[in-house]
């Protein structure tokens, strides 16, 4: 698969590399652009089997935001962990509206696949995430087979959702104020009746806090949540998850950190906590 | 001094805070931005005093680059280290051409004092720096007394202007991939017959490597220079600083990084050995 490759760029970074590809995606029908860090140990082709941590980002980000700001590298290549970052959503598609908000279309994928035309051919961010894209990245290097996945606001929600659904390819789970209810927030309504049309039993398949109460298999699940976020009750919701965890008995760590906001800020705060939290379960 | 600042943004990270304020500045004659971050040692007001590390960032930066791409914070708050950061020029002057290049004007302040008109009203970064910055950030704190001043690029070049030239106000000096000897490289070269004129003798008062060579006060001197750095030959010439400091027995300690570009990627990956190596001489 990785002859379908481009690399755009490569850079060093804490002693590995950094690189961009883009390539054409069946999943999304369009040409889709990720970057993956690869740490020292995973340049030599004589080396030892290294895990991935999956990074989502949220709505108006790109592959770079992850890359430039969490500061996520040095942890990363300490603990041997390789990152894959994916954009948010397709992009040039030319579909009617698809650059006018920040909240839906370019930048804002949702982590799901849309069932409504003309959504419906390219918005498939879901598949892209968790087929796709391990098949292209993961031959990148020497794959251990073992995975978790992670992300911030509309990504957390990507996060969360793509392991509750896939259980089995995920060793665990970890999210940075996530939209946790998105049936029940202002994001949410907005993104799910485009792309999911207006019958609200369609969008519990991609609510969290739907999808964890229903949960069979458990798996590590930590989320870290600023109180001083702006988005927090609006259209975050983190009780609804912690409702549905308490019903289902789902074992979630929920830290509330006291005056952080929703910026990277907060990301570049907690980062390495959560890479040894997944370190934890990756090998 | 402090009642001049008018606050634009306060974020939360690594248990401090990250301030951005703006402010007219006397020695630039308009209004300034700068940010500070304060660790959380410097928010308690009966806190110990604490030294400061001035931070110079390259062309076409604003204040916001280093704290949003470099992983500093970590390391300020561990060491109890305030980082201060200014913009890397006047803005807004309305002089002719001011934005038309990314290496002159808007963007580009090189941090010394110009000499010709227009530029010599607003264009005097040196004295912002050195002496209108100092007044008004360290007042926002316990400050110890203690500072020392660190950059990338053109702003590598600034941190040694700026201490080769003042000894006794630094303690410290570091930079990344520095402008080691503008007057003879095509960015100095513009940058300094259009702020300085044609008459080459006053460029050597704002050339490392003509400075280095005259110092008589040594500081400690710390340059890391990454081997696959685009700008290496042309522009940043490391050998001219070498030489001066081999002649002058200056103690200069340059780490040519391999495999390193001239990215934000280069400075994340060994900000920390820099705070640490300041860290030594701020106590």
């Amino acid at each position: 698969m990785t002859d379908k490759l481009q690399l755009i760029s490569c850079n060093k970074v804490h002693s590995g590399e950094l690189r961009r590809y883009k390539h054409q995606a069946s999943s999304v029908n369009c040409e889709m652009t990720f970057a993956v860090f690869l740490p020292l140990q995973a340049l030599n082709s004589q080396g030892e089997s290294l895990p991935a941590l999956y990074w989502l980002s949220g709505l108006t980000c790109t592959d770079e935001n992850f890359s430039q700001k969490s500061g996520a590298f040095k942890a990363a290549s300490e603990l041997g962990i390789v990152l894959i970052m994916p954009d948010t959503s397709p992009r040039g598609c030319n579909l009617p509206g698809e650059d006018d908000s920040y909240d839906f279309g370019s930048g804002a994928g949702f982590y799901l696949n849309a069932t409504q035309a003309p959504w419906s051919e390219h918005y498939r961010m879901h598949d892209y995430v968790v087929n796709d894209l391990p098949e292209l990245a993961e031959p990148l290097f020497n794959f251990s087979g073992e995975r978790s996945i992670s992300g911030h606001s509309m990504g957390g929600h990507g996060a969360l959702i793509c392991a509750l659904r896939n259980p089995q390819r995920y060793n665990s789970i970890s999210a940075f104020s996530p939209i946790c209810n998105p049936s029940e927030c202002p994001w949410g309504n907005k993104a799910f009746s485009n792309y999911l049309g207006n019958d609200r039993q369609q969008w519990k398949e991609w609510d969290a806090s739907e999808l964890l109460g229903k949960a069979t298999d458990q798996l590590p699940l930590l989320i870290d949540q600023g109180s001083a976020d702006e988005f927090l009750q609006l259209q975050l919701k983190p009780q609804a998850l912690i409702s549905a965890a308490s019903k289902a008995d789902y074992p979630l760590e929920l830290r509330m950190q006291s005056g952080y906001d929703h910026s990277y800020f907060f990301i570049a705060s907690f980062i390495e906590d959560h890479l040894h939290f997944h370190a934890k379960y990756l090998k």
